[in-house]
């Protein structure tokens, strides 16, 4: 009679920095980062995190933390974790780590989350040149239940998952994500065909010894200056997986990672109450502190067994993912379309990304009809349980995207109706969400029919 | 006791040529076409439509009707229909259209549909440049489900629903379109910044007189020159929704189209028994003749009340979908994921285009180990009920896009194994789909590390 | 490139009786009802049926028609169907015939249907002795949906089936069932145990002469007489299946029946655009005429292998039922409990009847608080998709047995709320059913505290 | 900025027995059990429970715990817990008190369960005629999911949910409750038609001072004699809630509980990790220790507002349930019939309890082909998420009760299939329960056709 109870092999102490935990955390993928714990195939495990931000936003009245964080220090995550099998050998370079994601929640006694959009020269978000501020929601959990007192009117389930989960690169595996990321950043703007509308910037976030943390590795010694200075940013989805951020990877789920370094070195973190497809305020789920239970498998030789790469190497692949069969049920969505022509009625060719831009402005311009912000909406379709859809792609020249929304998170119905106006739209929703003043000068781009 | 069976306003013949139909098809967007049928909000009626190519592909042992179609006569539409209100006034310009699906399905004797990839040099497809080749496979319907000669080892219910529905536009609209998109076609290359690893071109359809119909009015009279050379292809969806190929829009749906001529002058067409996100064959949904039972209701007004423009007028609008509560359902999803770096190692910025497009090749080489053809495997990702997601889109420089397949539609357990190799791997699915040699000579992309 | 358009092996003439069709109906089960017509395995075919009474019941005012209705005519069907392999080989006794549901509908033309509840006198109900009057409502079908100009303010999508599904009997399965039911209905009230508080009767509807009929053989023959004498009512569902109602039965669905007589002779019948668990009026579905697309597999000696005999002879087995992957989704529901105390305060043993009696008087008498009279709370349970549950059976001396509604059926909110009374049980839902006069003097059952 | 965390209001030590707890346990309802906590409506607060038999049951090799139980003990209860407004006013006699289930789940170190038959003469279950032995199977948990080492090849996600909640009742409805069953218990064979094929005994479980417990009550006083006399057991579901055995009442769930004494005096207990509709084997559930987060409303003159009374007073109530949109998703289910025929071939008169117990056995020997002795099928259909159902409640003399099963749950396919012996059949499930000998000599029940 086996016990069943999960080992924590990660804990987390609320009271203390990221760098001050039993067991520190890290901010950056190399692998050197040295594992903190171990763990057997088959047993079931629980790793706690901090939120992404280490405990800067704060369940207070301001959305001054927001605008004035240091992205430099996202995302703390815990591990990594070296995975062995029955026989103490590890996970090998080649080798694929199916992990099964048991159990998941809040962290007890931390039940609450927020949701906001950074500055526009600090962060920024996927609207960023229409909503240049920075804005901050809170959010309280009633078991399943998220509300929050800065976006009155919804209530909804969550379905809860990790934001990032990843295995350790390889050191060629790092220097291939390096030098294309520099290359986009440094030239992306002259030798490559970028989204004109997408305002967000930098291009892209490259490693930087400020705000670095390596975990165990001790910050000013020569081993940590090497290796922050090659260590990768946490904030992209890579071929480790990493932040990959699918709004469904909750409980029952399974991610098939592939293995880079000996031991695989699992990391997880940016724990998610709920997610909208897309994550569009970038600080954009309802992030939390949280826990994981796991149980691991080593599928030996599984890269090249189950996976192919796409790229000039064998470590261009990216992992796979099965969805468990436990969610809430919606019966009834509404589906805003966006098509590939941006706010200046310009035309682009196949852009899912302006697509699906303009598919969240509308549903955004729509629903504040019934009495909410713009903001309000931005940060709830950030983090609602709603749907993010390439719906065609083919054709030309328009992408179609579409963004679905549960009807049921409102407690009022905000379909719209035959013969009258119905009295939703006259209902302003107070209070309002937290939010700054926007300082900079930085273009914001207007939508020159909207107040037609 | 009123009389409750949906009043059949138009009807096809499908041994007639679309233009020979009694009310005659159209195939080209545009205020003068002159309606074939009234209808009143309330009433159930039945619209019957041929298939997008009116016919030309047939249930046979060939891909070349595939190959050597004349891409200018799609897609085939049935009506307009002008809606009028109980008082017999007509749906107005400003107005919202609610139509919603009470029942639709395939033509009864006509229980069958096709998917196809189109030749690089005659159509293409999203993944042209990886499959140049024309191909075909046929799909026969036993009630909700259908299975194909061509890809053995499927089976999986229909999602069925109209690809194209849409109200006339305006001449202002019309306008708005022929210049957007020509703009796009003539100077995109030079002045917008287009993405490079989408190689389906041309990048915009305009307006021809070659292979255009425009219902009552006879081909040859100068009315038919002068609206032909106006008229606006039906390829891409635009702001009277059009061709959305929204997947789930089957029985219960209900669609808000704004109005933009007396009469809302409604065409419907392209029907799916079923359709992945993306539709990436383009030919890609399984394709077929069908008839919709739709009921209509005027929002007077609405559009003001209910749209907010996105653009530089008040025409620049989308429309609005609801999805009704009846769907297959499916419990295990397996979830192949892309991120915006191209086939040959490139990084893009936040494409997600580029990211839906690797995770599609992801999907097809991973589906192509259990004995499955690639070309198989990409009609049937164009086909079946897989959805694709914008899972994160703020996470510079990657967006990262989801594209999650239903474990369920297949006959053996394509889930990656612990411990050993499947037998599925195994198994070659023969036989294969049909296939057309390409002639042609545009370089295609390769996978450099895909037969390492 | 076979025709994959389903065969047409039965059609109806709803101008005509159900004795004057081409291929003639019957209502008895007999195995000597000779085939009408003939089947493969792996064919889709086509099998039309007229409502359960022939068109006695009228899209009319009134309810006369229930109240006078000659029950010892249903149920009509359609078929027998003889079921032969590739080989033309027939079905055999002790084979399993495998049923697969690939669709299914109302007949064009006539899309509507009727709930009902019998006069107390002539056929009952679960709660006859409550609601002792004949009444009637007439739904009207769009697409998927149903709404009922009799019981306003609902509408849902129907889960559509057959009600009767079922193979020939064997004569000496046939022997058993006579003999099992006349011994109820002549001795039970003495010998045996029956529930005090299920009022409907007679206990069983033996063979009748009285309206018979049994397809092609000719009235008035002596092959009629001997027949009609045994042939068994079609009434309770037994070991061939036939009166089964369950009512997620629909698309995709499979059946496997027990072959007692060569070709399996399979019949169908009783269609349901949508039926509650229990049927609880009994004239109690949305029923209609309406049309099946089956498929039938034989499964060679599948009855010794798959079913176990459950009583004293290898007849008495039951059929498995696989339930298929689309039905509507309902988000929430407002569930119903009763215990087996019945009316009068009495405690039953385990009684899952009582229980359930119990526990659909607690919901109709809760919706009637808003706005509806208890008849048409009693049609309404009986068609619409809720859900009837044996929760606890074990417990002693309560079973515990809940009813369970969707609430996305109704147009108003029907939970309970906190707080305040909700307007809506102000509002009186108006017309009401159709309905006639008790005429009769049997008791009825006082729910004592009701008014209290 | 509130604290969300839920206030701990009952906490257990599973080291300590029931009645040595903080807040001892109670196992008897009776309105003079004293509160041993208060709430107030809004607050979110947390109850811990152990397990129904209060630890006797083990993790061990044996079922002499299952077989020994002294039933007189059951269900260890937490509670009563007072519920108060915002103004301190307590709940009152006549409210109804809405009770939402926020959050649920095995207690953190204790993740494993129990499921159980009792012999013969100690308990026995709903087939216990056919099943006299003890038996027991243990489950371990791995986070959403449960497997057990004496059911192999099942796997289920849990819909966990308290078997047990309630208000307290009035010494009036404890009087009703006392006075019914005994009356049942002591004359029910003579004056009441009870079912004859439910061998469970005794047919009440009246009160009894032995195994009683009272919570804050010292045992041995004189208040404590005259209670333990006067109260209640917990084993059936009646007008306060109590054993409900609602198999879907998990998170997202809201309870209306009528409200008989000052305070409400809420308990609870019996945690399900998982149960099938009927919790057949009666210890059926998979059993477990556990908490509750729950959240409280008073709806003042609730139970005149929204409960009707079915019977003799107004307090013969019974509580309404709202099931929440979070549950597991299936796909397909196989369904078990059975008709009121009960094993001797005998015909009942639309008996529900006979038809489900025919269903129940039709089910069992179906599965036990698949290589599992019915043992294991018994104890499993009695837990995993299987649904009962009343399908025909009037079709004389036939009820049709039906048993689906979510197919998903096993590891191989145990569909019926055309053509061929499945290989699964000739599988064994080793191991098997853990079982005691019967020593009784209560006669079975055989069905003869079983080995035919």
């Amino acid at each position: 009679m086996a016990p069943p109870t999960p080992r924590l092999v990660v804990s987390v102490d609320l009271k203390k920095k990221p760098w001050e935990q039993a067991l520190p955390l890290h901010n950056r993928w190399h692998p050197e980062i040295p594992p903190v714990a171990h763990v057997k195939v088959s047993e079931v495990f629980r790793v706690e995190m901090v939120d992404w931000t280490g405990s800067v936003i704060k369940d207070d009245d301001s959305a001054a933390d927001v605008k004035f964080i240091d992205i430099s220090t996202v995302h703390y995550l815990s591990g990594p974790i070296r995975v062995v099998d029955k026989k103490e050998t590890p996970a090998m370079p080649g080798d694929l780590l199916a992990v099964e994601i048991c159990n998941l929640g809040p962290l007890p006694g931390d039940e609450w989350g927020y949701t906001a959009t950074f500055d526009r020269e600090n962060g920024g978000g996927f609207l960023t040149d229409h909503f240049p501020c920075a804005t901050k929601a809170i959010w309280y959990f009633e078991g399943i239940y998220a509300y929050s007192p800065h976006i009155p009117g919804v209530r909804f389930p969550g379905l809860t998952h990790p934001g990032i989960i990843g295995t350790a690169p390889s050191m060629e595996l790092l220097n291939i994500w390096n030098e294309r990321e520099r290359e986009v950043e440094e030239n992306g703007h002259k030798s490559l065909k970028l989204c004109e509308v997408l305002h967000s910037r930098p291009l892209a976030n490259l490693p930087s010894t400020k705000g670095c943390h390596l975990g165990k590795i001790k910050k000013g010694t020569a081993e940590w200056e090497k290796i922050a200075k090659e260590a990768a940013r946490t904030i992209p989805g890579r071929e480790n997986g990493g932040n990959c951020d699918i709004k469904n990877l909750s409980r029952g789920s399974k991610i098939y990672l592939p293995v880079f370094v000996e031991g695989a070195n699992l990391s997880t973190g940016d724990m998610h109450f709920s997610q909208g497809d897309g994550e569009v305020s970038f600080c954009g789920a309802i992030e939390m502190s949280g826990f994981l239970e796991l149980k691991c498998e080593i599928i030996r030789g599984g890269m090249k067994e189950y996976l192919t790469p796409m790229g000039p190497t064998p470590l261009h692949v990216n992992p796979i993912f099965e969805i468990g069969p436990v969610e809430p049920r919606f019966s009834e969505w509404l589906v805003f379309e966006g098509i590939s022509v941006d706010e200046s009625g310009r035309q682009h060719f196949l852009d899912a990304s302006v697509a699906y831009k303009r598919a969240v402005l509308n549903a955004i311009d729509y629903l504040s009809k019934f009495g909410y912000s713009k903001e309000q909406v931005y940060l709830l379709l950030s983090c609602c349980p709603c749907e993010g859809r390439i719906s065609g792609i083919v054709d030309a020249p328009n992408a179609v995207a579409t963004l679905a929304i549960p009807t049921a998170i409102f407690d009022q119905d905000i379909r719209p109706k035959a013969g009258k106006v119905p009295i939703g739209p006259r209902l302003v929703r107070k209070p309002d969400v937290l939010r700054c003043s926007y300082d900079g000068n930085l273009p914001t781009t207007k939508n020159p029919a909207a107040s037609m």
